[in-house]
């Protein structure tokens, strides 16, 4: 593990003329040819393989393993680059550098002979026959992850159900004969215990497994490739790992790591062959490339949602909201199958475990039970209210944020250690513990409520009279999920203010303490049980300001307050709506869930970014946005592309190949290929004619698709696709292919291979049209030309993603090989 | 009224040539020098500019202004074009031609530099202000919106309570006294009335009003301009049509209208000026463009879905299915909002006119009422029998479907004047009344049902004992969205077998004959209550069948009958579905549902397409769909694109420009702009380095902005985006420009006005590629090059439009001047 990275230099010249320039016009177009673009600009051209067969310790996405800020930052600094380096010491500098270390993922098909071939070949039965294929796919997608859900709620249920059983039995004996201290000890140990189980398995084993996944499906929805995010390995232990935390007691909710699940099913059911267990099933070969696994990864996303919330339309919302470029109709409703599925799975199977097998009323792993809409009916005077929520909302999400970033730059900088990591989170399920017991035994004076007809699954009478428990222990001693419904329907009076109040204090800093550990965890849950016990607090207070009006009903503004607090951490928005009214069975709710959402994110996008956006922004993933920045007319693709630029002719030299193909120090991935039979030209640029990727090249040497100089009429070894698709998506790297002396001498024709077609804008294009085009058809490479079909530069994802808005003006983020 | 329209011939080589292609390897890619593509191919160069000013009679959209089918096929016959012309005289031609009449939208901004301009100067705040101004738009658009909607409920509720209490009281006098056959007409004659009115202001006054404006909005959303569509008059005329067609009662709903109403609302709101009234009101002028414009229009159509079903997220899916084809997070976001302001407006209004104002029980002009999910549970062995009902759905859409489409064919050929449509409309109100009449009458001695406590809002007693109604009179006398929601809910045995199959009868073939003729109507309600009543029949079959088990409700089958009948009628899929979901306001049948439509769609899709396709290929509009032809990797750029191309250059005459502009036969709309300081070269084309449209051009030489030759270093006078804003939508034709011959001689620099960076491609890429570029950024002309960036032609939305599967192969329409 490279814990002190090479840093490329970088002018900070560019930036500060673009700093200044949104209230400006023009102040670029006519070029500024000083500017110090690209001191080194290689590194930049393309993105940059991860090295195949790395050990799990380099994927760096997982928090705690970036290490960039201890840079070294003057070992590369280039002495042409006139400007003094703007050297970024402090640690808020960690989110304004872009990693060099992802790959894109390329979502335009490469359209070479071999691929048009085999088209042109194919009927429209072979069509019809594919397009059933990945209706086939979806089902089982649907399935999967609707039965992965299924165990992870029983398995849950019964350990927990025999945690919560032994610790209330000595919680219960200890309060008639004393050494409640004995109890905690046992509490504390137990969780503890679990905890570093499932700590253990995502540090050593997996740590792509860690977190809710969310960040990392994010990133892959938008097109790039996060190591190790897709394979059964992290699967495994992020399912086991979630069984360990949640019955671990942490603050943490199992619905998060169902969208991470249910996109790795995706991905290993689409691909018919899992790495993992090296099997190949020889199936769904056409699958094999980035465009259509993408397809089913975001299905695969979709049906997790479901799965988890028995929210089939927020699903598809999710996956679109987060990943499709290109809104597709019929990839739409395949989605939306494989979400049904996904969600009619899991309510099947609970339905029939709970012994009810025809109800079909488990729709999800969480729902938030019926709320009798005649009863708590909203009144539009209550929807200023609902923004009010919102607002705080907002203010706490922001807050939890804040807190949640901090705490991660202290872990990048000095909990890296894989033991370090498995015990903090073993610290914080005993802390977890310590703390709800503390809450517990203090509220026992305070809030003792009756045992009501509605049974509370483990009511801890602790020291309440006979026939009462203690009102905190619904909340502490109970799943997250339970608790929450317990906070919705509760009738009014079950909970005293005091007890919500420091609920609510107490669960936010535990929450934002577990949020990216070395644990498999969502979000999802403890924000809601936050926002609800406040929301709750709430309702009571209004209840108490209006002396006791009908329409203050305590569980609509715990619901209320759980959007509000979610919108405020995650800050989604169409998807999250739909997701909480289809937990909720009611569309009534949906104007006021929606403009509480909406407030909560406006409010809170003024302090700071969502929970995951901060998480992303920390790995310095080149992530794109939906728009290009605002201001950023004033470039164009000429200043922001890179280059020179490496390009290959129709026949080139193997040797070369080879030699550039091996240059780590620039790891390019995309190379325009020139037509070499010009009239000799000042720029010794030929004319773009195709475009070849490193992973097409690397085939083409594994196979030795050469011929010698002198032969060149001899035909090339026949490739065919399949050999492409076998290599997918693992290309070996060319270290490991060898190239005899003879063989470098010899050519390979690159125009059977090669796109011939590749997308280019002419230079004077303006940054939003080449973003629009990028973004829009998912590319990977955009060749720059000049009038005449000149290659002068090439422009990629961290092109693109390197500007952005802070503060109303456009910055530029300095690249790193994190 | 051009009734002899000129066709342009067509060699019809090209299209035997691929249709073979689909199955064959490479027949097309090096080329077929004897293709005649294009013997006079400038008229599908660009699409074609509708002359402002026409009269709207000149409106081809409507049903019955179609004139292609007696087209004078040999008048402009290209003698030059080897095989012989395929001159298709049967009726079925019709939608395989491809009319030139419609202009595209231009989804993608001309980003010349006078916008450059505009936007570097823009700061940070100024773009806020934009968003915020949209914000507010959409705000308005929901509010507009859903008081039409209102307006639209409240009249029909009034006026068609009066009609019904009239005739109830005459027919309960004649019951008693004799004399039904007076009743008979004077039901007849009131109905007739009221549709006479309705069909003259629409076949008069505005016939782009007719029908529910879906396939309309379809083609608007999907880049077509369709002349009149979404202007102020249209919006009066449809809002008052569909008052006189409903309380006419014809077989027709008011929601369909609602979703053409929203979108009217949205572009007149966003453009902040009627031309309708000749207003402007100075305000949004920044949203004067096709980009901005279109995204209003998903808005509004998304705002109507919300209104008519109250399924905001429906409404949404709506948008997007139809529309959106680039997906964008903050663009989805607005139009949920203008959704779900559109909901809350009516439901408040709704709740407060009905008097219980704090209530919002009225989300939608239709609901499905409340469906107890505890009580018809479904089971999963039910789920084979919802797909059954799919089946049939599917069978019985495509039949309907198909009489409708022969209906339409005969209309397009004889009822093409305004008083026959006139005459067919009042004859079809009057035929309605009376099929009503008979089958109410016919059924007085088989189903009399007790006046239960449920009311029946217009029982009529007829022959029926004291205490009970006429069954067949609560489907036929009455509002169909009150006949809808008795079918739903009425408890079982409310409704005799034979009672329900003949009104399915009856009812299918008013409805198949009323879609189509010249009123504002909708299909959505009179498919919902085919459906419904199979749908009720069906489950008391099965409810027989199986000795009256508890699961087989009537009501349940009602809903999937009904959702079977309008999926495969529509063949809308994935927002169909939440509409369904969200009207039910019941999440539980979301799979059910889903299901049903999935198999209504495969089986229907079989037969014939969808309603609303049918009519959109019956006025040959260049529709594009989702995705390429499966099986069009054949064909490539070069063998698709129009040419040759007329070019300008970057310092044109205005002589020249003036001559092309004015060239009927070719109309083109948009002119690639090609270096002039090149080499002579063979081909005398040069470099692409722009792309100006006609109306630039127009706006150009409307604002005189000349140098003479003499002068080149004069400044021309300077223009402004404002000027091309207000000329924003209807460009005066050439015509009305007066150009001088002195000013002819004059030169006008185009580089500060023309595209400089148009998208482009190479002649090698293939119709898939192109297609999705095309698609995907909503462009409206795509300039081919060859490889040093000469223009070789030019690819519009014709072009691609022209080819399509039909029956496994790949065929080529023809086009035509319709």
């Amino acid at each position: 593990m490279a814990n002190v990275a090479k840093r490329v230099s970088w002018s900070s010249k560019g930036d500060e003329q673009r700093g200044g320039a949104g209230g400006e016009s023009v102040p670029l177009l006519n070029g500024s040819p000083t500017r110090a673009h690209t001191p080194t600009p290689t590194p930049t051209q393309a993105d940059q393989t991860e090295p195949p067969g790395q050990s799990p310790q380099a994927n760096f996405f997982l928090i705690g393993r970036l290490s960039n800020v201890d840079l070294d930052d003057d070992a590369t600094r280039d002495p042409d680059s006139d400007p003094p380096i703007c050297v970024a010491k402090e640690i808020a500098h960690n989110e304004k550098l872009l990693s060099l270390k992802y790959e894109s993922l390329d979502y335009d098909n490469s359209e070479n002979q071999l691929f048009m071939e085999e088209e042109r070949k194919t009927s429209k039965m072979g069509f019809d026959v594919l397009e059933i294929n990945r209706w086939v796919v979806c089902c089982f997608i649907g399935i999967f992850t609707g039965l992965i859900a299924c165990f992870i709620d029983i398995v849950i249920e019964i350990v927990a159900g025999i945690k919560y059983k032994v610790i209330k039995e000595n919680i219960d004996k200890s309060t008639e004969g004393g050494g409640l201290s004995i109890s905690l000890v046992l509490w504390a140990a137990l969780n503890a215990a679990f905890v570093m189980f499932g700590s253990f398995m995502v540090a050593f084993i997996e740590p792509a497994a860690a977190g809710s996944g969310i960040p990392q499906i994010k990133c892959y929805l938008n097109g790039v490739k996060v190591p190790h995010v897709v394979r059964l390995k992290t699967l495994a232990v992020k399912v086991f790992g979630v069984l360990f935390s949640v019955v671990g007691g942490l603050a943490v909710g199992k619905e998060g790591p169902m969208i991470h699940s249910g996109a790795v099913i995706a991905a290993g059911i689409s691909q018919g062959r899992t790495s993992t267990l090296k099997k190949d099933f020889k199936i769904f070969e056409y699958f094999r490339r980035d465009t259509e696994k993408r397809d089913f990864v975001s299905a695969g996303a979709a049906a997790g949602v479901s799965a988890a919330f028995g929210a089939p339309v927020g699903g598809v919302l999710f996956s679109l909201e987060e990943g499709a470029s290109f809104w597709n109709q019929m990839l739409t409703w395949r989605i939306f199958f494989a979400s049904m599925i996904s969600t009619f799975t899991l309510n099947f199977v609970l339905s029939a475990y709970r012994g009810k097998p025809g109800d079909l009323s488990n729709p999800g792993l969480i729902n938030f039970g019926q709320f009798q809409s005649e009863a708590i009916q909203y009144n539009w005077y209550e929807i200023p209210i609902f923004i009010c929520m919102g607002v705080i909302g907002g203010i706490l999400g922001a807050l939890f944020n804040g807190l949640n970033y901090w705490l991660t730059l202290f872990r990048i900088r000095y909990i890296h250690h894989p033991c370090l990591q498995v015990i903090e989170a073993t610290l914080v399920g005993a802390a977890t513990a310590t703390v709800s017991f503390v809450m517990i035994y203090a509220m026992y004076t305070y809030d003792c409520q009756p045992i009501a007809e509605d049974p509370v699954k483990y009511p801890l009478q602790l020291f309440c009279p006979d026939g009462e428990y203690n009102a905190m222990a619904t909340a502490f001693f109970n799943t997250p999920e339970s608790s929450v419904r317990s906070l919705f329907h509760d009738p009014s009076g079950s909970y005293n203010p005091l007890t919500l109040g420091l609920f609510t204090l107490s669960y936010f800093i535990l929450a934002c303490w577990t949020y990216g550990l070395a644990v498999s965890s969502g979000i999802f849950i403890p924000s809601l049980l936050i926002g609800s016990a406040w929301g709750r607090l709430f309702g009571i207070f209004l209840s108490t300001v209006t002396r006791g009006s009908t329409w203050a009903d305590p569980g609509k503004y715990a619901l209320m307050g759980a959007a509000a607090q979610l919108g405020g951490i995650v800050r989604m928005t169409l998807s999250l709506t739909v997701i909480m009214v289809e937990a909720t069975g009611n569309v009534t709710y949906g104007l006021p869930i929606m403009l509480v959402l909406m407030t909560a994110k406006i409010i809170g996008d003024f302090f700071i970014e969502g929970l995951y956006d901060i998480h992303i922004k920390l790995q310095s993933v080149p992530f794109l946005g939906w728009e290009p920045p605002g201001t950023s007319h004033s470039l164009t693709a000429r200043e922001v592309m890179s280059y020179p630029v490496t390009c290959f002719k129709r026949l080139e030299k193997v040797g070369r190949i080879v030699e550039i193909l091996s240059d780590t120090s620039t790891n390019h991935n995309g190379f325009p290929v020139v037509d070499e039979n010009e009239e000799p030209e000042e720029d010794n640029v030929g004319r773009l004619c195709g475009l070849i990727l490193r992973s097409q090249l690397i085939v083409l040497l594994k196979h030795k698709v050469f011929v010698e100089r002198a032969n060149t009429n001899l035909t090339q070894r026949k490739l065919q696709l399949k050999d492409f698709r076998d290599a997918y998506p693992r290309f070996p790297p060319i270290q490991s292919i060898h190239v005899s002396q003879d063989e470098q001498n010899c050519t390979v024709d690159l125009t059977e291979f090669m796109n011939p077609t590749p997308y280019s804008v002419p230079g004077e294009a303006s940054l939003p049209r080449a973003f629009r085009l990028f973004r829009a058809l998912g590319l990977r490479h955009l060749v720059i030309c000049n009038g005449s079909n000149k290659v002068i530069g090439i422009v990629t994802r961290k092109d693109l993603a390197r500007y952005r808005l802070h503060k109303g003006q456009l910055e530029e983020l300095e690249m790193a090989q994190t």
